[in-house]
This record gives structure tokens, sequence and C-alpha cells, in this order.
């Protein structure tokens, strides 16, 4: 392990920002890095603010990406950060990360990568040229369980996968809400800050890597009906896909977030010739694991009979329960030890690198494009390619 | 009420016959019905046998429908049965239902009704004509639960319904269980027994009919992916089916047999703009109620806050779980109370006529055909028109 | 199979009673017993109104059990009942119990068997001189699931049992109904109809032997505490107790009838020293199989998995929930089919016989009674003996 | 806010100590505290390995704790430590808390407070003499459901509490662990170093504090049977103890490590003359809230609709589950928050002060001792006295 912390920028991320706070706990809980500077928010008395409230020191309390970027190239190398973390919305992601691995500084970045599919691949070109990491905040894959399913499907353990169900409902945009002042629902519904799709972009794309991170499997085509339910709205806020995967499996994804009472529901169920999962985000440590002809089992987070990349990713015994920002934490935490083996010219383990990148950052971009079009299409399938 | 019971005759239901039993229970447990006859099985030593079983007069037990219709009809009244029960495979429907509504007796039916969308049209005109009663055993619509759930939307509490999501999973075909001496598989794969389609036909005209059942609305169109996930099998074994409602409402429809490790898995969620309710068949006692700013609620069979309908169609206190056979059970007492009603010349109570009818049957084998019509074709939405 | 339907008459169960009209839903599901008399109420108009409600004939219904044993004994042998139920409150079960069996009549009997344990070994004697049948309705015996927990821990699959844990929580006496015109309130709340103890003679009994019934140990001593919690009341509406069992497992048991917002909540939790089990009334088709360092398994009802005895008590396959009324079916179930086999002379199967007896009833009564005096006493323990 | 993180010692907790790792990611999470200096292992080797591990500078990695105070007490106000948090075996306590209160260190400990209940005693006058601050780790009340139902019953909306129960089975002291090499069963099982009681000592106390945090009552009675089960153990794996509260409420209490497949399973039901809630702890963004007559309710984290105090404890939106270590934070978070408050000599609001304190170690302490002389007295019921 490196004799000292991974050293971070954040980008975003301000006072009252939502995914900035989540991002800090999740790099907080394990005492591997360090959050050393700042350009939290594009207004300076804003990101002034922020930089005091975390105790940043006021030198590196940063006006802009662009003055972080300068100055801490300047920084001597045992005060300069190793990466920066970029958490504004979507519009706000390509040119940052550009500049951050122009720098030399790692990548961390929220999803959608970017806010188009030229963009992903510009940029991962881009990671390719230097070599430097990026790390993707598909939170959904750190949780242990999903890596517990992962495994079992990549053992074979539940024969050729046959069908793949995944629903992401939320019931927050029920309402106009992006004009009654929420600024949360203001960014998200609107095409120029979020993308083309809205709720597809946001959450879709998490039930789409999950299934495909889960399975093993890549999605080849879809059938998309996108929703605006909610009048008034620019955005998709509801939608179903019939998805058909590359072995030959079929099966649907739902996001919606005009599903009225529901939470955070993502939930995923895997079928193969034997037997398969269901894991629900909303219960996290219990991975249901279904046989033909056995009675069902419950996989519990923390037990000894899982796999060792389940167990790498989980900090508590059995019945303690872990959640979302442990999942985060854990994207971190593979994240830094990374680049700390790096920095100590140590080979990364695989379960250290197994952390979602900018490939899965394009096929995100190309699921927008493709559900997008799919929509907008009067034949049944539309090919998946990236 | 009738000071007598009302008298049926089975045809088909013999003695290792599986929806025969459950008919049978169904029938007895509220002691309004006498199984007084039957035509069980077209081998007459297995149609001898299970007459003697079930403890039937040795000159009521018939070799074939056509004689029971024929011996039946010149029975004095008082002795004479006022309805037979068709639980035969689906080829085997039209036909008995024809002419028990010829001969005059009233007739309950397995679904789907017919092996054609022309019988059933037919069947609806017969019944039409003859003015007598066709019940439908869409099982699933008998729970208490179900009733308290259409109740909720019939009053608007949710406002606008906006997304329905219906599922019915089962892994029970898996395997190739028709090759291997499964008899309910063997017919229910077999096209020239259960009709063009499988697992939709089987079980997704239940998921279909239950979200219109509650919702009150129609299903306008389709999109539909049906599979054969099994090798060798000859009908789909698994379907993702898009939908969309006469007011606008979005959907998905899911019906598969080959979901490894699920038994029958049935489960609704609708959402309206305020709220919306979840009901899964495994658990059917519990609906639950979601609401966009408060706390769900879990409405709970056999509670005094429920409406009259619910309580109607329960038979215990709450905390005494009923099941499928009281679901069954009320279908057949909503029935025989209806018939009772007719004889003793008064006018049945809606709740009595609270059954799936002739009409319903229609809508489902029009949706078997339209979903198998919509998976052949590339379009993607298809018209569901009957 | 007997040729004909085994005969009933019941004892009390007029129209507007609870139990009296489970106790026929049950008898009816399985279209083996006939119910052919009975003496409904003492209320004359009420015994005649009812017989007619539930299509007896005219010379059936009669006025007091007196005289159905009466009128029933003079009967020709392929007329005359083969048994009796009696459902009237608890003070009245001894009585017509004895006489039942001194006409030559089997019996089943609601629980708490009698109102004292004086009268219970009476009873048990009486069964003993007559030879005859007794069965008493623990009805929560009656779940496949509750067998096939009961046959694990026969088969010694968790070790050596160390700890019972048995709850049964209802709220419905949280108010003082019994004041207020609940007429089951008033019977079960009154000493003089329902016997020394309130909420432990009506459930607490129920839990007792559930924990006895799975496990196959004895209780050997307890530590009650009773309570009334409603001002006004005159029997314990609320329990906790400790228990020791004969192969020195240790224990506790809650009954109470004012867990307010409790339905029905019967729960039990069994540790051996390899893992255990946990059935919940309320989902009565799940049985919970625990494992020291294993998944946990779901054991579902009607699965190919299950023990003989566990099937041999289940109708429909699964996914298709039985409740709480086919659970009562199979009392009657084995009982009916016990009777068929000694009438045809043949030796009832020990699935058949799987019934509870006058020896469990005997033992319910001492349980009460040893609670009772455990919650005078300022000792810890009083030994539960018979 | 302070314009600095709080800053702390650990005392224990070194690279293999269970309890130490979860503190650190409770501290850190909230980027409040900073590790600053540590004695965390008698074992030089280890303390040395231990704090390197943890990047503290090697200059405040401490031999003992003794030291620890003496140089830390040296150090400048800006550098100095403000508490520190002793994470030692139960024997190891008092002596560190006692000597940091000295030194003008405020104090976290881990619960048991202490080895007796006379210890616990001179530390609370130790508090109460030098003035400050002490917080005991009861992690359970750090969850915001359960400040979410201590608020419930606060505001009286269930009526007078009638009914506790609270449970805690766990399975994991099913064999003879601590005599295979487990250090955590070996010091939990070993009176010198755990104290007088085993289960009940180590979980109990915690089942116990949560019935008197959430319901505001007093337990005033007990009448303990605490069990060894496994043969070869020196203090108790197993006790069942009924319960007697200030305001007249009854209830049972169930600890336990040999109820073999269960993890952590602390589970808490109270029950009011109008309803109840029902919180367990292994799902524990849930809240269930039972009514008399009204459907039960599903209060869930970080819903809009719970009370300021449970927002204040949530870090998340509603369906992005928090679990243990955002508890554990919780009571950091508190506590950090009340010291800054008191170093920029502002007021702590009644929400930062809620956390557990030393009166509430004192009662701790008295519970051991009551339910051990309880279990060894023939007299049902022993006072619960401090």
């Amino acid at each position: 392990m490196a004799h000292r912390k991974i050293r971070m920028g954040m980008i975003g991320g301000g006072k009252d920002a939502f995914i900035g706070a989540i991002h800090r706990i999740a790099l907080n809980m394990d005492g591997l890095i360090e959050l050393s500077c700042g350009a939290l928010s594009h207004d300076a008395k804003v990101a002034k603010e922020s930089g005091e409230m975390l105790f940043l020191p006021e030198d590196r309390i940063y006006k802009s990406y662009d003055e972080l970027f300068e100055k801490e190239s300047q920084l001597p190398e045992d005060k300069r950060i190793d990466f920066v973390s970029i958490v504004t919305p979507n519009f706000l992601h390509f040119d940052p990360a550009v500049k951050a691995l122009e720098h030399g500084f790692n990548v961390v970045v929220e999803k959608p990568m970017t806010f188009t599919l030229d963009e992903a691949k510009q940029l991962q070109k881009k990671v390719e040229e230097t070599g430097l990491s990026l790390c993707l905040t598909h939170t959904y894959s750190g949780y242990p369980m999903v890596k517990q399913a992962k495994e079992m499907f990549k053992k074979g353990m539940f024969g050729k996968v046959r069908k793949i169900m995944v629903e992401y409902p939320q019931g927050w945009l029920s309402k106009l809400s992006e004009r009654e002042g929420n600024a949360q629902a203001a960014w998200r519904t609107d095409p120029k800050r979020s993308g083309k799709a809205g709720a597809m972009g946001d959450i879709g794309t998490h039930a789409a890597h999950l299934a495909e991170y889960i399975s093993g499997l890549k999605i080849t085509k879809v059938c998309a009906d996108l929703n605006i339910m909610v009048e008034g709205r620019a955005l998709d806020d509801d939608g179903n896909v019939l998805l058909k995967f590359d072995n030959g499996a079929a099966g649907c994804l739902v996001a919606s977030q005009i599903a009225a009472g529901e939470e955070n529901a993502l939930k995923i169920r895997i079928y193969g010739e034997e037997g398969g999962i269901e894991w629900a985000q909303m219960e996290p440590n219990t991975l249901l694991v279904k046989w033909l002809d056995k009675p069902s089992e419950i996989y519990r987070a923390g037990q000894g009979y899982l796999t060792d990349i389940a167990k790498h990713n989980t900090r508590t015994p059995g019945g303690h329960p872990e959640g979302y920002l442990e999942a985060f934490g854990n994207i971190y935490r593979n994240f830094a030890l990374s680049l700390m083996a790096k920095i100590n010219g140590e080979e990364p383990t695989s379960a250290m690198l197994d952390y979602p990148r900018v490939e899965e950052g394009v096929r995100g971009m190309a699921f927008i494009d493709t559900v997008v079009a799919s929509s907008q299409s009067d034949k049944k399938w539309t090919d998946f390619v990236v």
C-alpha cells in the first residue's frame, strides 16, 4: 500500500449539489483518499463557501476547472492531486475530463459519461493515448451482491442465459417539478444540460449497464417506446424497451420517473437454463438465487460462502447492512487502490481494476442514441452498435 | 337464496387431470353447488372410475358430453343440472360450450375460451341468442385484493393511469418436459390442442386480462416479441410485449414459462398520477398501495376498511390467508349466486355478476391473435382490435 | 376409498357464528364429507333458519344436540351420520363430546378441547373406552409447510434443538370490544364461557401446540406473565412465557390480543445446532430453512423436493397459494380418510392419522392450567405436568 | 461550523480488530473528523504497522494510551486531539476513559461502557466533574428510522405503550468457535475480558437500550433465563427475559448467539393502544407503522414526510439504502458537530446532542447485573434499579 493517501480534486459538487456530497462520503469512508482541492462551482462565492465548508486550504479552492488544472499541475509531486472527480451535469463532463487527462490527471466521472456519443468516443481515444485511468461511477455495479451474481454467471452456474428483466422505476418526476424550483429536476429534464434522453439517460443507462455487467452479455438490438407522460416536459420520463442479447437471450428494460410512489427501485432478474438470480437495489445485501428443482437460496452479503470479489467489496460482517454509499465507496476504493498500486510500481489486482471504465461509458452513450432512434422508428428492431 | 343447491355437470376433469380437480374444490367449498353428473373423460374406463371416485350416481356418469346433454335435458327439472363446467384442453372448449347452450344449460369454461378467435365470436353470438350465462374462469380476477384495486382505480383515487407493468414468469417449461411424459406440458405446447400461442395463450392472457380488469382500460396496440427458448418446442415459451392503452397509458407485459426457478409469479403494478398499486398472486392477501408524497400502505384482505366488493369475496377475517382456491371459488360462488337469483326470480346484485364473461373470452382470443401477428411482423406496433 | 361420502352433523355454528362457517368450508372443499344434519343453535329459530340456509333436510335440523344424538342414532346405518363436529364456545364442548361418543359417533371438536383439565382427562378416558376417534382442530398443524418442518426435525437435519421462539400477536382486543356488541369478543373474554384463560387459552394454546408438534419436544416448565392490558377485562389479553423443553432447549412464547395492528401473526422459529426453521402463518406456503454456514433456503409448498406428508396435504402446484381454509380442510380430510379406511376395513395410513387428537387436547388444557398457575406464582418456574 | 476538522485519537483498533475498522469508516465518512493519532495496540509492532496503514504521522503512533495522553496533552492546541475513541475489549474501557477525561479529552467509548457497574458509576461521576462529553456507541440508536419511531412515541401517536417485544438473535457462536481460533469469539466469551455476561452483555444491552430509547420508557423489573447452550462455554450464549416497564407495559427480550443461521437480526416491535411500530436492523430503511383500524404504513428513510431529526440523520434520498455504517457515522457526526459547536462557542442543537451518553452506559451495566442476578434467582421478578 502507498505510504500516502491518494489526492483528488473535485469539479462541481458545490454546497447544494446532490451528487457531489454523495461522492465525498464515498471517497472519504475508507480513509484512502484525501480531498485536496476543488473547483466546486462556476459561481465564485458558492465555490469559496463550499471549499471552506469542506475545510479545503484557501489556496486550493479554485474558481474554475481550468484554474484547477493549471495550478495543480504546477504543484510539486508530493502535493499535487492524483485525479479529479467530475460531478457536474452531463453537458459539462467532456471538457474537464479531456483537460484533466491532458494535464496528466486520472479521472472519475459521473454517468452518462458525456453529452454525445461522439464525445464519448473522443474521450475513449484520449484515455488510450494518455494511458491514464478513467472511472465511470456506475454505482450499482459496486454492490458486493452484484459482483457475486456476475461471478456466478461467469462460472456458468445457471447454464445459458435466456431471459433478462431489468427495471428501474422512480416516481419523483410525476409532477412537473422542474417548473417548481426543483434544481435536480430542472437540469435532468433539460435537453441542453442532460442530453437527448431523460429517464433513459439518467437511469435507463444504469439498468442497461447492470444487465450487461452481471450477465456478461451484450445487447444487440432494442425496440424502444419512450414516453413523455407529464405534459410540458421536453424529454422522456418513461420508457419500455425490448432487448435482444448476443447469445440469443431476450429481455425487457423498463425505466420510468413517473412511477408514482416508487423510490429508486432498480431490480434485475436473469434466468438461465438451470436457474437464475434476482437482485433489488433497495435491499442490496440479499441476492436471491433460484433453481429449477431445488429451493431458492438467499445469498447474503458478508457471508463466508461468497466469492472473493464479493468479500473484497464488503466492509462489515453479515447482517450489518451496507448500502448505496458503500457501493459507491467501492468504486472509489478500487480506483484508489489501483492508483496506489501503480504509484508503488505494483500490478493492481483484478479486484482493484473492477470499476466501470471508459468502454462502458461509450456503450452507455450508444445505448442512449440507440433507444432514442428506436423510439422514433416504426421498425420493430434497431441494432445496438457502438 | 334458492331452496336448493345449484346443480352442475363436469366435462373433462378425469381422475388425473390437474385443472378439473381444482375446479371441484372451488365449486365445493361454499356448499352452494352440487356436482351432479359428469362426462369426465373420453376414455370410458377413466370416466367411470373418475365418477365413482367423486361419488356420482352410476347413471349420471356419462361416456361423452353429447350423452350428458341428451340425458340431462330429459331429466325432470328438479333433478336436471343448471350448468356445465368445461375443463378440457383448449381445442375442446367450443363444441361442448355451444351444445350446452343449445340444450339450455349455462356454461363455465376454462380459458382461453376457444381454440380460435372466430369460435370465440360465434360463442359470443350463441350466448347472446340463448340469453344464458357463460362464465370464464379467469381465476386471478377472483381475488378480493384484485377487486379492491379495481375499485380504487374506478373511483379515480390515483388520478389518470400512466403506466402498467404486468408480468407472469413461470419456470416449469425450462426443459423439454413435453417429451418426458409430462401430460400438462404435452398438450399445452402442442399447437393442435393448445392453439396458436403457447405461454402467451396459457398465461399471457391472464396477465392481459388482469391489466384491463383492474385498470378499467383497454389495450389498443401491442409490440410483441415471442420466443421459443427451448429447442424442439413448437410454440412460444417466452414473450415480452410493449403495450399501449386507450387512455394513452403505456406498459409492458412479460409472460414466460422458461423463467427457471419461478413458480407462478403473476404480478401487476399500475401507476397513476398520484400513486398506484402493486399486487402479486403468490402473496394475494396484500395489496400494496403507493402514494406520491405519503407512506405506502399495506391493504390486507379481511379488513374492515376495504370496499364491499372485496369483503363479499372474502371468507375469513384478516390474517387467515385465503389463496388460489378461494379466488377460484369466488368465481363459482358468484356464478352460482347469480343463477340462484335468476331461479328465484330475483335480480342478481352487481357483486354476484362480477365474474368474467364471454366478452372477456373474445378479447382473450383477440389478444392471442394480435400478439402472434405482432411477433411475426417487422412493424413496431400492431393494433389490438376485436 | 369408501363408496360413499362420510356423513356428519354440526353442533353449534348457526348463521352468525364465525368458526362454524369456517368448518363448513373446510369440510366441504374435498367433497369427501356430507353435512347431513345439525343442531346449529340453542335458539330454535336460528337453528331452523341456519339449517335451511345450509340446505339441510327439514327433519334433520335439530333443536338440540340431545335431540340430534337421539334421532340420528335411530336412523338406519346408511343414512346415519359418522361423526359430529362441535363448534360451540369452550364451555359447551365437553357435554356434547361425551354424549356423541356414548352414542357411537366420532367427534371433531374445537380447541381448547374442554372447559377444564379435569373434563379433558375424562374425555380422554371416554375416547379410550369407546375406541372411537376424536379430532381436535388445531388448524395450524394442518399446513403442509408445518408438516415439512416437523419431518425435518424428526430426521434430525438440524441437530439437537436449542431454542424455540413462538409468538402469536393479534390486535383485535385492543379496545373493550366485548362491551361494544362484538359477540366473538364477548364470549372469548368471559370466564364463564371461555375458561380460566383469555388470550392464552384462545391462541396461546395454538402456539404451544405448534412448538411441540414441529419440534417433537415437550414443554416441561413455564414461567408466565399474563396481563390484562385493557381495563375492565376479566381475562388475560396478553402474555409472555419462558419455556423449558424436555431435551434442555429453552424458549419463549408470546400470545397477545392487544398487539394493535396485528392480524393473526402466528410465527415460529426453532433453532438446532446446525440450523433451523422459520414459519409464519400469514405467509404459510413458505418455510424458511436456515443453515449455519450455507445460504438460507426457501422451501415452498407444492414443490417436488418436499416430503411425502407435505405433498399429501397440498392440493395445488407451487405458486398457487393455499391458506388457512386448506389447512383446516386437511384436518377434516385426514379425519374423513381415516374414517373411510375404517369403514372399508382398511388400515388408515400414518398420513391419514396425522390430525390432532385427544392427547393433544389434554396437553392444551394442562398448558392453560400451568400458565395461569405460573402467572399467579412468585416462583420463577412452574412444572408442566399433565 | 468550526473552521477545522475535529481531531481524534484511537485507543485499540489495531489492524486485525473488527470494531476499530468499523469506527474508522464511521468517523471518516462525513469528513468532519481527522484521525490524528492512535495507541492502536498493546503490541508495539502491531501498533506501528497499524498506524502506518492508516497514514498516521510517525510521531503520533503511540505505544500505549498512557503515552498518548501524555504526549497529546503537551501538543499545542491547534494540533492536539479533541477526543479519543476507545475500541478495546470491555475490560479495557474504564481506565483509558477516566484518564482521557482527566487529561481534558472528550471520550467515545464502545459498549458495554465498563467492566462493572461500579466502574460505570465512577465514570459517570468523572464525566460530571470534568464537564466533558462522553459518547457511547449504541450504534442502533443512530438509524434514522429508529429516531423516527422514537419521535412518534414521544408525540403519543400510538397512545399508551402496552407491549414491547425486542429480539436479537445471532448464530455465530453456535459452535465453540472460541476454541477454534476465532479471536472475536475468544474475548467475547471470556469472563475476564468480557464481564459477567456473554450474549446479554454483548447484544442484550443493545436490545434493552433500543427498547428504552424508542419507547421513552424505563425497564423496572426483569425475569431472566440465561443459558449456556454450547458445552464448554463459560458465559451465557442465549437468554430470554420477561420485562416490566415503568408505565405498566410488559414485554420480552431475547438475545441469543446460538440461533444458528441468524446473522444480526435485531428487531423491535412496540404496541400502544392505537397502533405500533416494527423495525428490523437488517432492513433498516423501513419502519413499519401499524394501526388498529387502518392499513399499515411503510415509512421509508429519506422521505419528506419524516420528522426533522430523522432527516438530520440521513445522507441520501429515498431508495438509496443507508446501513449500519451510516448509523454508526451518525453517532460520530452528532458528537463531532456538538464538539464543533462548543469550540465555536455555540449551543449544540438537540439533534447534535442526540447521541448515547454516560447515563445510558450506567443503565446498560445495571441491566447486565440485573439479568445475571435474576437468572440466578428462583424468584420470578428482580427489580431493575441503578
